[in-house]
């Protein structure tokens, strides 16, 4: 018998592999727990199941409970009123009877709307583990975040989780088009199925929301910020409000993007002026017929006078004068605008880096209570680096959202691993000294240093119609990762990265260290190959990827952003050069102000930098500039055997697809250093430093764009 | 252990139930045989593999052979080089040590390029069961065509099958564009990653080709008929070759269309005249850097002079003229030019239906010999149902390719069952009296009856990047059926359904049965209460989605497709009318012009029929167009109630959503039939015939498209 089961097992392993994953189960895989201590454990401590309510939310958290323990025990755990059994799961709020008579008032007090606790208690002469939360949706997170534990295979025997969100408004931007296409989007098309909707709700709709709700992500702005009118008229009212019952019972509330001119192109009034009383007027009958359709609507997300978009600038107004129009109809209602601070005017020769701090600072106290600006981490565009953006800490009165971009517009589209965690750590934790030392960017958006109610982060979503959602199957991890950080701005993107990979792949130490390691140093590593030592934007201007510190066509000039001439390299942001220094609180200024004392990582966004000029480490700047831009190469080659050596202990599948995506990287990590090298060369002269062999082609080889050699 | 094997077993089962299935592997699920007897017999005649020879291809065919019989019956086929074993599958060509020592050579001759058959024959004292063909694309599909013999639970155990393909480009036309959307297209987004490409092949790349190769599909055009001169650049040359590298081994052949003003658009020519001596010569040198990237590139595929595309007409050319230009550049390469002769002049009171009969029929003859001309199945635009398009058997000199259409683009998109082998088996089987009886459309395209050495049959796409391919998961027999059908014209549309069914979801005689019968009458269905009679082009011009009748704008105008009028309703096609019967050969041309002998389902096609007018039943004509409106809708009641009564025989997730589908299909059912019925009724003001329930509302609001009621 043992040799048949044995048998029986090995064919069911061998079907896994060979059949692979799809990578559609993202994190929620409900691996099968083999080690037989572990599914002991979990077995006896969840063997029943008390639910003393019922709502949309508790079912979906039953289901989710059922499911996964089905998947991971080969178990049905019963459902039942009686606490007295050993081995009793008991979930819910204060109307679950047997919630309440645990005696848990205080505590739950303290955790407000979204938070849970998870404890290990007394009941009778045996322990029961309760999930408790003040609402529903809570209950919900506190029943992935016990699952979670299980995916991670830690123990359950005494448990003591208290988590409260720290960060209120956790919501992720689809910069999705209604025609089906994804502004920025590398992971196929856009999942809103607008034609079948509302009658029909794809099943993609839910996994997505549990996916969201796993991690606490309770917001989602539907459309690109690149507008259109259409959304908000009453047929795609309709089919949004379907969307939004859908999603609803995960917790996650649904967002517009409102179209500033969506008075006249759909309202067919003769303007847009926000001081305009029939515009006003329109705007109060929108948003009640948008929370006719959608009573819980969470608001609207305003991209305004950026980028061609239309805002109340085209009428002389201030954006404070357009945001509070919108937000004044939102208000009865209890919604949010979110008014993005993405504006500049691309004018050559200006400093890009300064324009929004000008254009918004000065409107600090200007807009209404339930206005949110939203600027992105750094003051030019997503780039693998950037100085953190100096509105931060500068406007006290004004709740701020971060925006961080999960899709890797600059970051290698759906091709180059990058983990996005350290990323998100790094800005979240940036002191900004606002009110002297820890004003943490955190404690900025967590509004906890000034002191508001609202409170918001954003992530630009990089999820699509990919059977993975995310093209790249460690891409899945910067959605996990976000919401992580939105939940708790001080999480570690260690603990992080090892819970998602315990979840995805393996709980096997042989493949969880070398691949943790390689996911920790990912966006290092890709800012070294692409834009070390605070180079940004010099990519290819027309398509986004690949290299281009040549580029120039007649509305962009990569120069603008490098400043390479015979001297040096780097724009001088000092008192010398555009003083955006000056955008910055002591002793901040002065330490970016230094050559000497900037970071090494931000050193060209701040100074430009002759290329003799003799570094820390005794060496010139060129010669550190090349070897950056060398050890970025290598490194992704060490991930290239790092991920190799780990073959057969995850599923062919995503192995394959992995290492072939490894492969494409590291050409075009290649690509990026010789480009750049080559051309940085014609202007420093000099000779490439020992050890870092001449590239294998000119540079015109590499300017072939869009891709060389092939 | 009998118990806990069989706990396991329910554990497993259990799991699938409750895992569901997503539709991804399509009719290639290769279901675990529970049948004792079938597995035991299947194992024991599939022991060994004995292929003696290496190809891509080969290693393809024993791939998937190894991995549907691991999933199918639990087992390894061993490979060896001895047939002396019992259980021997020898699988080859002449190539083959093994399948050569069989004196096969005879029959193999008559296969031809693809054929292929299947034998159980004598080895020394013991059966065999070989698969033998000419080349190695034959051995490939002679592999499917075994799995698909164990798939629907098919004795193998004394085999004699023999297939050759009626037709030899089979070809799948993908309206995908280069940004990623699909034109006409409802399950999600191309899945054709140009950006990614040539670098990464997608998994999705190779699973299309296995569903092609396994219904014999041999040939795909990449991009929309709508072309995009990019596709032939150079850089988009290397992404098709990269493409065209992975369909290969699978026997899928690329084509691409060409944007008739390419010439123009990305060779900088002041011209696209095909008689142009530069022209010319662009296009035979664009032809040589075609095949220097792909060897065995098929040719192209072009739209020209039809809604708004560039051609040949745009400098007084003929057709022949542009085809011919083309296609002589493509020639020395044995590449061939598929021209369509979907073509027409949208003007108001002119008879669209005898246009491209009109335009292409003279040039019969004035075609290169590698120039297909292809004409859809009717002469106006893929409706639900149409007269046959007179050019088939009217061009003796000129290979046609039949263009039919699974994405249902005038058939409910992706929410309506509509199973099409119902409609490939009418028009194929259609007589066209060309050389007396006997000449149908099958023997036309197979080039039998007018001995063309060319042949080919088009299938425009239903695939995109949803997970299971097709959006509605019946979709996906569309697919499977074109396959069939261009292999075999004479193919039966009910055994193609069965095989499908079983397949695709259950070998369940209780299961199998009524959703053969569903899918088997779901055409004639979607005809009853959309378009019934003969009607057609009657719906939401705008969105190809819900009822028209009375649409109007400055372009179209519903009307010249149905005259609706207090006389009555249906287009005069007759001689005292647009004399489109003439294009028609004896005997049709009378049976078609003759109101008593027109068959009833093109009644409306052919003649203007009074509302009086007393039908052979007896009852008016009113009075039956409004039956054949209600016995639409009441047998997608029909299809509802038989499909709920299958619930538990499969997975959930499969049968969730084609139930919400089918209650979606059944609200716009009743739509279509109301916004029909009572707009014919505002002409013919009679009252609707006993048994017929008035519309519940009126017609203003089955008019308030885009959708009422919501």
């Amino acid at each position: 018998m043992g040799k048949r089961i044995l048998l029986m097992g090995f064919c069911l392993v061998f079907l896994c592999i060979v059949r692979g994953e799809n990578g559609y189960d993202l994190w929620l895989r409900y691996e099968k727990i083999n080690d037989v201590t572990l599914r002991t454990q979990y077995r006896s401590l969840l063997a029943q199941l008390v639910v003393g309510q019922q709502s949309p939310t508790i079912k979906v958290a039953k289901d989710e409970l059922k499911m996964a323990l089905q998947k991971m025990l080969q178990m049905q755990i019963t459902e039942t009123s009686n606490t007295g059994f050993p081995g009793s799961l008991i979930i819910g709020t204060l109307a679950s009877p047997a919630i309440a008579k645990l005696s848990l008032a205080k505590e739950l007090a303290a955790l407000g709307e979204e938070g849970f606790f998870i404890r290990t208690v007394s009941a009778g002469n045996h322990t029961a583990t309760v999930i408790a939360a003040n609402k529903d949706i809570g209950v919900l997170y506190g029943v992935f975040r016990l699952l979670e534990l299980m995916q991670t295979h830690q123990s359950i025997v005494s448990i003591a989780i208290k988590e409260i969100p720290q960060v209120k408004l956790r919501v992720l931007n689809h910069w999705d088009n209604l025609n089906g296409t994804i502004e920025r989007g590398y992971a196929g098309g856009s999942i809103w199925n607008w034609q079948q909707l509302p009658g029909i709700i794809d099943r993609r709709y839910i996994d997505y929301a549990r996916a969201n709700a796993s991690v606490g992500i309770n917001g989602a702005v539907l459309n690109n910020v690149n507008a259109n009118a259409k959304s908000l008229t009453k047929e795609y009212l309709i089919k949004t409000a379907a969307l939004a019952d859908a999603l609803r019972p995960y917790g996650v509330k649904v967002y517009l993007t409102a179209r500033f001119s969506a008075p006249k192109e759909i309202g067919g009034l003769k303007t847009a002026d926000p001081l305009d009383a029939e515009v006003i007027k329109w705007w109060a009958n929108k948003a009640t017929e948008v929370y006719h359709y959608i009573p819980d609507f969470g608001g609207f997300l305003v991209k305004a006078n950026s980028e061609g978009q239309p805002g109340p600038g085209d009428y002389k107004r201030t954006h404070a004068d357009g945001a509070n129009t919108i937000a004044r109809a939102l208000a009865p209602h209890g919604g949010v605008l979110m008014w993005r601070a993405f504006v500049y005017e691309n004018k050559k020769g200006s400093d890009r880096a300064k324009q929004a701090y000008n254009e918004f600072q000065p409107l600090d106290g200007k807009f209404d209570k339930n206005v949110l600006l939203q600027p992105k981490y750094g003051p030019i565009d997503f780039q693998p680096r950037e100085a953190y953006h100096p509105l931060f800490g500068a406007m006290p009165k004004t709740p701020l959202v971060m925006e961080f971009q999960l899709t890797q517009e600059y970051f290698g589209f759906a091709t180059h691993l990058v983990y996005l965690g350290s990323l998100f750590k790094e800005y979240l934790q940036q002191d900004t000294y606002a009110k002297g030392e820890g004003s943490t960017i955190a404690k900025v958006i967590s509004g906890e240093l000034e002191e508001h109610a609202l409170s918001g982060i954003a992530g630009v979503s990089n999820m699509g119609s990919d059977v993975n959602w995310t093209g790249h199957p460690f891409a899945q991890s910067n959605w996990y990762a976000f919401g992580k950080f939105a939940w708790n701005p001080g999480a570690d993107e260690s603990e992080v990265a090892d819970n998602w990979v315990r979840m995805t792949f393996s709980n096997d130490q042989h493949f969880l260290r070398p691949v943790k390691k390689l996911m920790l140093g990912s966006r290092e590593t890709a800012v070294d190959y692409m834009t070390p030592m605070g180079l940004n934007h010099i990519m290819n201007f027309a398509t986004h990827y690949g290299p281009g510190p040549w580029y120039k066509d007649p509305n962009w000039d990569a120069w603008d952003y490098h400043h390479a001439d015979s001297v040096g390299l780097g724009v001088d942001r000092t008192a010398t050069g555009s003083n955006a220094i000056a955008q910055y609180y002591q002793p901040l200024s002065d330490s970016f102000g230094n050559i000497k004392t900037v970071p090494i990582n931000l050193l060209l966004w701040f100074h430009h930098v002759p290329w003799d000029h003799i570094m820390p480490s005794g060496d010139s700047f060129w010669n550190e500039l090349v070897m950056q831009y060398y050890k970025g190469v290598a490194e992704v080659k060490e991930m290239q055997l790092a991920w190799d050596r780990v073959e057969g202990m995850i599923d062919q599948n995503r192995f394959q697809q992995v290492k072939h995506l490894l492969t494409q990287q590291g050409r075009e990590a290649e690509w990026w250093r010789d480009g750049c090298v080559l051309y940085f060369q014609s202007f420093s002269h000099k000779k490439l430093p020992a050890g870092c062999a001449r590239p294998a082609h000119l540079l015109s080889y590499y300017k072939s764009i869009p891709f060389p050699g092939y």
